[in-house]
C-alpha cells in the first residue's frame, strides 16, 4: 500500500502548473509550494502537471525543477516526479555509469518491480538514451555479476492471476540448489536459471520446500561465505523477489544509521516506494527497529529534503 | 515485402464467418474455400473473423479447423490463421517439447522479429501457456545452447529510427569478437553479449569492421569446425540478425531438396514470412537456384497443402 496523500480535490493540472510556476518565480523558490503540489500528486497527475506545463511555458518542468532547486532536496523532487518507468530508467543508467556497488540499484530495480513494470523500464531506456538497458547493464559489468544482472534485468516473468506453483518442479529445483550450494558453485547456470526465469511465486514455492527438505533458509546457505560480494547480491536478489519489504527496510536501517546518512540510498527508496508498497515497508521499519521510520527520517534530516521525505511517506511534520 | 494477396474488396469478418461455416458444413469439406478466404486475409483481418466466428458459433475457429482439416494441409492453415505473436509462441513451445535441432526455430523467431514484435511473443506465451518463454528455453537447453538461447529470447534490442552507430564500439568490439574467435572460445561471454545485446544495426557496423579490418567476413572465421552444432546456430543467429532473407532462402532450399521435403520447416518459412518480407526471400531464392519458389514448392507438394502454400506466396496455381 501507498503512502502517497492525494488530496479529496485535486486542482486542474493547469492550474498545478500555474501554481509551481508561481513558486519558481520571483525573489526566492517557494520550495513548501512545490511540496504541497508535487508530493501530493500520482503519477498520472504528475504526468499531465508535466505536460500541460511545457505546453504553457515552452519548458521541461523538470529543467525548472533542476534551476531552482539544490541538493538533497533537488534529487528528492526531481526523481519523484518523473513518471515511474522513466525513473527507474534514470536510476538504472546512473548505475552503469558508477562504482560497482550501484549493481545493487540495478537488482533492485530488476528484481522488485512487476514484470509489465519492468519491461516499460527498458522502453523507456530505448526512449531516453537511444540504446537498451540490457546492453548497457552487459556492457559495464563482468563476470559473475553480469551472469546474475543481465537475465534478471532481462526477464519477463511469469505473473498471471491462474499461477499454479507446479510442487513437483519446486522439489527438483530446490534440490539442484542444494547441490550446487553444497558444492560452492554460486554462480552455476542452473542456479542463475532458477532465480532468474521462474516466476516469484514458483521461486517462492522452491526456497520454501529447500528450508521444509533441507531444515535451513536458502539465504542462510548462502552466508557461507560472509564477505563475499557476489553472495551478497545474490542473498538481496532473493530477498528483492520474495519479501520486498525486508530488503528496503535494512536498505533505509542502513542509510540512516551510517555515520553520515546516505542521502543517495534513503532518496531512492523514498521515491520508488511512496506509491507502491511504503506502508508495509514502515511497518517492517517499525517492527525491526522499536522506531517510527517518521522519527529516524526527522532526526537524520533537514529543511525542505526532511519535508519532503517525510510528506512522500504520508507524516506530514513530525 | 509481403507476398499476401487481399483483394480489393474485403468481405465483413461476419460473412466471412459464414463462409467458412459452409465450408466445413455438409458432405465432405470445401478447401478451395477455405483458402480463398483465409489465405486473403491479413492479420487484424484474420483476427476479426476469428472473434466474429467465436461469437455467432460459440466455438474458435482454430478447433474447427483441426477438426475438418489433416495433415500438412491442417497446419499451414492453422499456423497462418493464428495472429503472429501466437503463432511465434506456439512454435516456440513446440521447439522447447522436440529435439535438440529445434533450438534453430527459437533462434530464428528471436533473430528475425523486431524488438516489439519478440515481446509480443513472449506476453502471448504467458497468457497461453501460464509461464514464461524464457523459462521454458532455459530449462529445455543447457551449456552453450543455453548460454546463447536465452539472452536471444530475452533481448530488447535498440531499433529506434535516431539510431546512430557507434563507430569507435564497432571497433573495439569487432576486435574484441576477432581475440576470442582466434582463441577458439566462440561461446565466451564477450561473444554473446555482443551478438545478444546489441541493435542490429550496430552489430552490422561491427561485423563490417570486422571484415574491413581482418580480411574475412565473421562467419567465415566461425566456420573453423564445420561439424560443430553450436558454431552453425551462432552463425545462422548472426545470418538472421544481418540478412534475414539469405538464411530463409537456405532453409526453404533445404527444406525442398531434401529427400522427402522438409514440410514443417516449409509450412513455417511460408506461413510465418507471406505476410513480412517473403518478396524478397522469393528474389533470393531465385538468384541462388536459378528457378522460382513457385515451381520448386509445386514440384514438391502437391493438393490444398500446395494450393496454400502457393497462395501465401502470391502465385495462385503454376
Amino acid at each position: 500500500m501507498a503512502t502517497l496523500q492525494v488530496p479529496a480535490y485535486v486542482p486542474a493540472p493547469s492550474e498545478d502548473a500555474e501554481q509551481l510556476r508561481h513558486a519558481f518565480e520571483g525573489w526566492g523558490t517557494n520550495e513548501q509550494l512545490i511540496i504541497d503540489i508535487l508530493a501530493h500528486r500520482n503519477a498520472a497527475q504528475r504526468n499531465l502537471i508535466r505536460k500541460t506545463y511545457h505546453e504553457a511555458y515552452g519548458k521541461d518542468l523538470l529543467r525548472s525543477l533542476d534551476e531552482e532547486l539544490t541538493s538533497d532536496f533537488e534529487r528528492a523532487v526531481v526523481l519523484f516526479t518523473l513518471d515511474p518507468a522513466e525513473r527507474d530508467a534514470h536510476l538504472v543508467n546512473e548505475s552503469t555509469k558508477r562504482f560497482t556497488s550501484s549493481n545493487w540499484v540495478i537488482m533492485e530495480i530488476a528484481c522488485t518491480r512487476s514484470s509489465l513494470q519492468l519491461f516499460n523500464v527498458r522502453k523507456a531506456y530505448h526512449a531516453l538514451y537511444n540504446k537498451s538497458l540490457e546492453e548497457d547493464v552487459a556492457h559495464h559489468t563482468k563476470g559473475d555479476y553480469r551472469k546474475l544482472l543481465v537475465p534478471l534485468v532481462s526477464t519477463f516473468r511469469y505473473e498471471g492471476e491462474e499461477q499454479e506453483v507446479n510442487m513437483s518442479l519446486a522439489k527438483a529445483e530446490a534440490k539442484i540448489l542444494r547441490d550446487k550450494i553444497s558444492d560452492k558453485e554460486y554462480s552455476d547456470e542452473e542456479v542463475i536459471r532458477i532465480v532468474t526465469t521462474r516466476s516469484k511465486a514458483q521461486l517462492n514455492a522452491t526456497l520454501n520446500h529447500y528450508n521444509t527438505a533441507f531444515g535451513n533458509f536458502f539465504n542462510k546457505d548462502l552466508k557461507a561465505d560472509a564477505d563475499d560480494e557476489f553472495l551478497k547480491l545474490l542473498r538481496a536478489a532473493i530477498k528483492c523477489l520474495t519479501v520486498p519489504e525486508k530488503y528496503f527496510e535494512k536498505v533505509l536501517r542502513q542509510a540512516i544509521n551510517k555515520v553520515g546518512t546516505d542521502e543517495w540510498a534513503l532518496t531512492r527508496v523514498v521515491t520508488t516506494r511512496a506509491e507502491v508498497d511504503m506502508v508495509r515497508i514502515k511497518e517492517e521499519y517499525q517492527r525491526k527497529n522499536s522506531a517510527t521510520l517518521e522519527k529516524a527520517i526527522a532526526r537524520d534530516t533537514s529543511g525542505d529534503y526532511e519535508k519532503m521525505l517525510l510528506a512522500l511517506i504520508g507524516a506530514g511534520d513530525v
